[in-house]
């Protein structure tokens, strides 16, 4: 069976390892969002794609969902010793070494699903991991910051300021000039089953779609297309999703989600039992949908959640 | 007064730190070899001006004379573990940072010089710290090596061969297009005094003076120059000096090395008392010479180096 899943970070990693344990016989390919890739200290840093190639290769830190188990800051408190930031960015001295490894490669000429590639010989993630594009896509978002607004990158959005401010607008910066990396509208074309794990719709998900041709081809596609609800009970499980749903004027609920997706793209939405009164205002927009237990506790609740969606998937197929 | 010095890796930081001493009123402005510098990991690295830098500011590790005090090389296994070389070269997590900063700024577009300044402004060293150019210019070495000759990098020759194949020839790559950086020739003209430290003569001092003018700047400065002999009793004091000497035809003694520099560059030469008789050959080569104690055992004895350095000097003038 080929899955191809479209990922962002901690989300989308989570769900990517009880997905391999629910279909370890599975072909995985996963579509990683690089719009909150920045450049920091003249490195390129590609959060998403470091979080799932940390996460199922046995890398991450547990704790916190990204960034390497076991890390230390020399490198960074040596860097704020030069005066040189920012310093709010969290890079730790294993981290540095993918960043510095993957510029190298960028610079030498290679693309930037050629150096993924080649990072994951390292971490041999029992994926596929593709980047949503070889292009450069950078989500910006506007802001109001002492009565000034302002356009600040997704991770300064995301990480100083903690979406401490409303997003007045956000923007994918490149995307309609991207084109999707190799492999990517092909893994699409051929997959029996898509999935959209419960990563953020927006920022996440929403900048792997605003790739031309990548929605097409999702839509388009053969294979059913299962989501999962980022939202439960009216809030993010986790992360500041509700901030930039407000920002493209979505209601933070589950089944204002699906709407947003909407019928064209998603064949099935997976709600959590706390939404089941959202399961047939889903269904009445035409998406099939389920309330099953949608917290990633651990990864056999994770895995449950992917059988819940290979199940509705080939329900709906 | 104003000293200037012309300076390559350990030996001449080592000289400076007494020499600081000797004359902590002296205006030092300090030209460093950059034909050792080296891209290593995509980062431009510059192994003397920061083993000047760190020496006289402080953060030097004592015992090795190179790198930073308190390292880890987290980052270095890590790169390994994505197995990207060379691992021969050294860099610890804290000296990491110092090339990091330098590569980011040349790549915004900032001279070697301005960016030395910017790192210096953190370290203090106390002395007014040059590269001998803004410009590339690497040395490069040429060995058989199993049979096959072969061009190496400098590094590559002193770092990972340990010098141990004999250097069929010693090259400045890109010396003869290279600039003095904005200061050099200004330096030297306004000096009172100009000293060669017992830095390695071909590798170190000798590529300085083999950028364009600088030869000429140091011979037909107004001040006089003196220099101290890295050999002593027919051994380099430390490094492998002789290996590099016997590339350009001289013989591995202090005498030797005074006629090599030449008496148009030099107006003195201080040799170890245990070439005592070499002062008489010395001198009939046209430069006044002393015979003192040229071991750097600690900064009262490199002190009393330099001093003996200025008392010549003043002798010559």
């Amino acid at each position: 069976m080929r899955i191809v899943v479209l990922a962002g970070g901690i989300g989308g990693a989570r769900f990517l390892r009880g997905l391999k344990s629910a279909a370890p016989a599975a072909e995985i390919t996963v579509i990683g969002n690089t719009g909150d890739d920045i450049h920091l200290f003249g490195l390129k840093v590609c959060p998403d794609l470091d979080t799932v190639m940390y996460t199922l290769g046995g890398g991450i830190n547990e704790d916190q969902g990204w960034g390497r188990a076991d890390e230390s800051f020399t490198l960074k408190e040596e860097l704020a010793a030069y005066g040189v930031g920012p310093t709010w960015f969290g890079l730790g001295d294993r981290d540095f070494a993918t960043h510095i490894v993957r510029t190298q490669m960028l610079a030498a000429g290679y693309p930037l699903s050629a150096v993924t590639e080649a990072l994951c010989d390292r971490w041999q993630p029992g994926v596929r991991l593709l980047p949503m594009s070889d292009d450069r896509v950078e989500t910006h978002v506007a802001v109001t910051e002492n009565g000034e607004r302002r356009v600040v990158h997704f991770q300064e959005y995301w990480v100083r300021l903690r979406a401490s401010l409303a997003a007045e607008a956000v923007v994918p910066v490149g995307a309609e000039q991207a084109k999707p990396a190799p492999g990517v509208l092909e893994a699409l074309a051929s997959a029996d089953v898509i999935l959209l794990p419960p990563s953020n719709p927006v920022v996440s998900i929403g900048t792997i779609l605003a790739v031309p041709g990548i929605r097409e081809a999702v839509a388009g596609a053969a294979a059913p297309v299962v989501g999962l609800s980022p939202i439960v009970g009216g809030a993010p499980v986790r992360g500041m999703a509700d901030k930039v749903l407000a920002a493209v004027g979505v209601e933070s609920t589950a089944a204002a989600v699906a709407r947003h997706y909407g019928a064209d793209l998603l064949d099935g939405w997976l709600v959590d039992t706390a939404d089941a009164d959202a399961v047939a205002e889903v269904e009445a927009a035409g998406i099939a949908c389920r309330a099953v237990p949608l917290m990633m506790t651990g990864t056999e609740a994770t895995a449950a959640m992917a059988r819940e969606a290979l199940s509705l998937a080939e329900a709906a197929r």
